[in-house]
């Protein structure tokens, strides 16, 4: 398709943003005033609220309760004009991005397109594993679980059941770790009220992470204490090692341990989703690109990047800002302020990241926290930061009603010990291929 | 696949329900305290509240909120096991049922297995019209709409425009005349928000009635108001015509008329959901298995039938009862009652249907009620309706978290004037081929 698409034309300076992630939103929110024209392009037409993923798929949340429509987000925003496409390639010579709805031209690109995860290259690990990217993944995986369950019912040999009753989750960051923590009350307060016939003493969550500590990243103290919680959750945490591959039966630890399960979840690494059409030198490793202080991509002067696949380069960050919401949301509030700047013949400002701190939750009652105020540090685990972790994503959901329907699934686990999610929908899940070695045994 | 499937021997008489409906769920509650096994075999692993489906179609309630698991349902019923699977056919001679995981014995077989949507062996209206039975479809619809007004973004004929943003509903009953009540209040409180590109003059919404009344069956004064609400809303109502044929664009009155629409929506006829195996006598037109007083299959001993599948044919009812939640659920408590009684050698009670009246809602303070209270018959509308039909609606909903949820949703879309889940999620959509028609004009 090679024809342009049809948006109206203002006359105004068109600001292109291709992500509706944190940092696109924030940068399209803080563009409510200028005198420019917001596009904003995703595959999608919600925000997806990541840092709850986990949660849907531990069967926490309704799906929907983490997702937020953009045309509702940006319904009194004027200036804001959305469009539901995927992008496949940049044209910088002509100003266009090549999308499947059609050319779309810009007088200022933005990169707000995340990350994806990275296997290093193993296609088999891509291929038989579940990631936690997107809400498709998250609903995949709940799917899965609910459906492993239902097929152990079936079985009779006892490496087959705890093939699917087993779980392995790659990667001991906050994903990880939130996953690990999340499966482990479902094993304890949930499973065992709903599938009566199965033993969950044979249920194993193991959780593999690659360095000495979890938590990468957060201090030795939130470290620490994140370990302490998951095994006293009974989790097996596996520290100093890495999948070797993954048949889609058997787990392959570079120690030489091996275990089985069906259902390998993949939260370790994750590079930049740079687009085609780019200059190769402004590509870092890990796909993410290149930006100065003000967040213009290295080589240009109209395209920038923000969040995750933004890599700004600094002393403090020789490997670029964490990718996490935060960073992401700050930068594409700073550019919005630039872009103002820009067009008022005003000098740009650097950006300069205001590090709140990090934190995760294991469980009930169980969170790490290393918080940032006025530049001081606060370490706190347990009860007070898990209460704090609550408050800050239940704030950070976008829009009231969410709020209140999270807020209702959250109150509800909490007093009743269980949450109300666990349904099978739509044919998604990692196909299982379970027939054919299972034997029927007639036990009617 | 021809082993048993995998379930204990309680040494106890088996019943085993297909089907988790209205019907299914109430037989199984009533057999709670029975000395039985209550086996459950759906092709979900959850409930679905089905008169609310229309409001998952349109945004208005999370699709998460008006299902429920039937583990989680029966947690606390020691003598329930459920099994996920697919009922191929019922081998009588041996008391077996065949599934997708393996045979079944029962003792007591109850098919529960519902209502799908009759096309009258009209295979392209089957295919390229959207129904309104499942989760699915509801997801599926809403899906359509929005991508619909999304893809009309791109178009400039006139005709295109029309054909993604005008809808057919087919079928005057609570199903087509809540949906058509629901789609005029998003286009006139939440499309033109969303959409502020699209001309919502545009968008027509047509509702095809075969009959000379709408709600066939409720009174006339019910009917009567539904259709003046309905045309205040704006809707189309064509009376006295039926759908000749619809090739995925053009919409053919067997009056002549024509309108170009591509989303047809089929809430017509309903057959009921037979499974193979049984004598072809008991298989009344309609595809409703001809039962006695005591929901005994015409011809068998040990196979009852409930709900839309069953045809109770009585004086009062001489084509069955009415293909609605209330019979279902009577006959579902009485079962389970009679299975009792047949236990004790007791004699049998015949089923007495308490008729409470119906309704339908048309939108915000517009509904119809006939309702039946202590045989009494009280007729309202309006504003005083449509709190009744909330209530009823509300406290009908499976699960108190569920209500809770439906609650903020609907006190959110009272007040705000707008609804909250326009998502586009999964790949489910009725493909719509506009590409090939639309010309991508440079108006950038």
């Amino acid at each position: 398709m090679s024809n342009h698409t049809r948006i109206e034309h203002l006359g105004k300076p068109r600001v292109l943003i291709i992500g509706g992630g944190f940092a696109g939103i924030e940068l399209a929110k803080s563009l409510r005033d200028a005198d420019v024209q917001v596009v904003l392009v995703d595959r999608e037409n919600y925000h997806t609220f990541q840092p709850l993923l986990y949660q849907v798929a531990t069967a926490g949340v309704e799906a929907d309760s983490i997702i937020h429509p953009f045309r509702k987000i940006f319904n009194d925003q004027k200036n804001f004009y959305f469009r539901l496409a995927d992008v496949e390639q940049i044209d910088t010579a002509n100003r266009l991005v090549e999308t499947s709805i059609g050319l779309i031209e810009y007088d200022y690109l933005v990169l707000a397109t995340g990350a994806t995860s990275n296997f290093f290259g193993d296609k088999e690990m891509e291929e038989k594993t579940i990631s936690m990217k997107s809400l498709d993944d998250a609903v995949t995986l709940r799917n899965t679980i609910l459906q492993n369950f239902e097929k152990a019912l079936q079985v009779d040999d006892e490496e087959q059941i705890n093939s699917l009753m087993d779980y392995v989750i790659v990667g001991g960051g906050p994903t990880g770790v939130e996953l690990a923590g999340a499966l482990s009350e479902l094993r304890k307060h949930v499973f065992p009220k709903d599938y009566k016939e199965l033993d969950f003493c044979e249920m194993d969550i193991h959780l593999v992470q690659s360095g000495p500590a979890l938590l990468k990243g957060m201090s030795e103290e939130a470290s620490q204490k994140a370990l302490k919680y998951l095994e006293d959750f009974g989790v097996k945490v596996w520290l100093n090692r890495r999948v070797k591959s993954y048949d889609g039966y058997t787990v392959y630890l570079d120690s030489g341990e091996t275990m089985v399960s069906r259902t390998v979840i993949w939260a370790a690494g994750v590079s930049g989703s740079p687009i085609r059409g780019l200059r190769p030198e402004s590509i870092l490793k890990g796909n993410r690109l290149l930006v100065d202080v003000h967040n213009l991509v290295s080589g240009y002067d109209n395209i920038f990047a923000l969040g995750d696949v933004a890599a700004m380069v600094t002393e403090e960050y020789p490997l670029g800002h964490p990718m996490l919401a935060q960073p992401a949301m700050q930068q594409g509030e700073q550019l919005g302020k630039n872009i103002c700047n820009m067009l008022a013949g005003k000098p740009l400002e650097a950006f300069n990241y205001n590090d709140q701190g990090s934190m995760a939750t294991v469980g009930r009652n169980r969170a790490v926290a290393d918080l940032k105020i006025f530049k001081k540090e606060y370490k706190t685990q347990g009860f007070i930061a898990w209460l704090i972790w609550m408050f800050i994503h239940l704030i950070s959901v976008v829009g009231f009603r969410n709020r209140l329907v999270v807020s209702v699934n959250w109150l509800w686990s909490y007093f009743t010990y269980d949450t109300g999610n666990r349904f099978i929908v739509g044919n998604k899940q990692v196909n299982i291929p379970v027939e054919e070695t299972i034997s029927h045994k007639a036990v009617v």
